[in-house]
């Protein structure tokens, strides 16, 4: 059996009692680990199974997934994705080869920022489709997640935008010669995010779908400890400091609920900004 | 402090390691037992966390919060919600309350139906907002959820529409008598859920915004041993039987992936007359 396990988001102690019962008794142990990162170290997670983990990159897991499927058709092997094992597309593949080799698959489910972002007090129904934010290159500038989020404010939608992280990523130079020397992990910010929305807004776009003024809030490290929740106009996130990764940002849509703006105010940059531009913009809109 | 903490989906090893061992030594110990429901029995928690637990229904969380946050200041007190803390309004109401009161609060995340959906193959980042389907009655027949299905329907999205439960509910007579008797828990069917979908598009709405031919996919028992999947057309899930509860129905939004197609497939009703809708109404389409 493959066992598609989901981790949860912040550290070992995440993962459901079902999903540790299952990590113990695997023949192996596979953690993928380049769409999302919890906040722990591999050798934490290993201490705490008792059990060696297999780091699956990308590459591993496109191109390589027999490896990992090797042998499931009569053991367990037990695939550990961070968030919930559905959160990502690459997933779905890795099922659908299973069941192309008759191994049988199950999913244990955990927790995902998709549903976590509610520890913003907004309202889960009120959140349209979810967008994904890349970082900006010289000449590579992505505006595609602009369409989204109009399509999401055209409804009165709030869009949850989940940011780009670069693990195992090579320089330019090093790629071309070939050299496995891979460069320092990096996270978005949510003030990286505020800003390259503007960006494409201000400069590119130009259609009004949001402003400077348009109320967001930036969350890091949801489900840890030092969780850090900040409300405010994209212009006061492009100042933002959350602190450690990972980080996430939601543009607010106009179809909000009373008790969203009593949830938020206290986590605001500016109270009285914030209550001036809701009542302004948000307030009571359909 | 006012822990709460998300059971996920199907039974009691669903609970994290970490919400175990907030249980464990909480003070008191609440299950909220109205938005949702575990697929196993109270006294099978109990006996898993070696604690009591106290059920608390609509009424108790939302006319007597206090009685909940007693004492929560100076000890801790568990709040267990089915799937995940926020995936509910009224938990916010709760926090807001401790807030309020002074009382330290924090969630412990877990998987939710909203992203375990996943499940099915269906890209998450495809859906739209989410809606709720009620029980019929002979002269309530709301139809607020068609409006949002076309809102979404209208940019390409899915729609996941979670199906009513009725937990302690009385008799309009015992009501009426002040006799506190209940009648037996009643949760909505995808088979019902299908028919009532299609009645008020068919004699109320009729604007067209899906049809009998319109794929859907209805799904029981997320996360569970014996979780089902059935894909179809809504007047195909009309007959669908997909077993003891809880069940859920997604809508699909045009907007597909390859990917969606394949994973769905093995799971159609009539797998023909899938493909051929498949093609005709869905691939390709943005």
């Amino acid at each position: 059996m493959l066992y598609l396990v989901g981790l949860g988001l912040a550290d070992e102690k995440d993962i459901t009692v079902k999903g540790l019962e299952i990590v113990k008794k695997a023949e192996r142990v596979y953690l993928e680990a380049y769409t999302a990162i919890l906040l722990v170290e591999k050798e934490q997670l290993e201490a705490f199974y008792g059990r060696p983990v297999i780091i699956a990159d990308r590459e591993m897991v496109e191109s390589s997934s027999d490896e990992i499927l090797a042998g499931a058709d009569k053991t367990d092997v037990a695939f550990l994705v961070v968030g919930d094992p559905f959160g990502a597309t690459t997933h779905t593949d890795l099922v659908l080869r299973a069941r192309s080799l008759s191994v049988p698959t199950r999913s244990i489910p955990n927790a995902s920022i998709l549903t976590s972002i509610g520890t913003t007090g907004l309202q889960l129904y009120n959140f349209g489709q979810t967008v994904s934010m890349v970082f900006f290159l010289e000449t590579w500038r992505p505006a595609s997640f602009y369409d989204r989020i109009a399509e999401n404010v055209s409804i009165g939608l709030h869009t949850l935008v989940l940011l780009d992280i670069k693990v195992k990523e090579q320089s330019l130079e090093n790629m071309a010669r070939g050299r496995l020397i891979y460069e320092p992990p990096r996270f978005m910010t949510v003030a990286q995010c505020a800003a390259q929305m503007l960006e494409i807004e201000e400069e590119v776009k130009k259609e009004g779908v949001y402003t400077r003024e348009s109320l967001a809030v930036g969350v890091a490290r949801v489900g840890a400890v030092d969780e850090k929740i900040v409300a405010g106009t994209l212009g006061e996130l492009c100042d933002a400091d959350l602190g450690r990764p990972l980080h996430s940002l939601v543009l607010l849509g106009r179809r909000t609920h009373d008790l969203e703006r009593e949830f938020l105010e206290e986590f605001a940059v500016d109270k009285e900004k914030f209550a001036s531009v809701w009542k302004r913009d948000y307030e009571g809109k359909q």
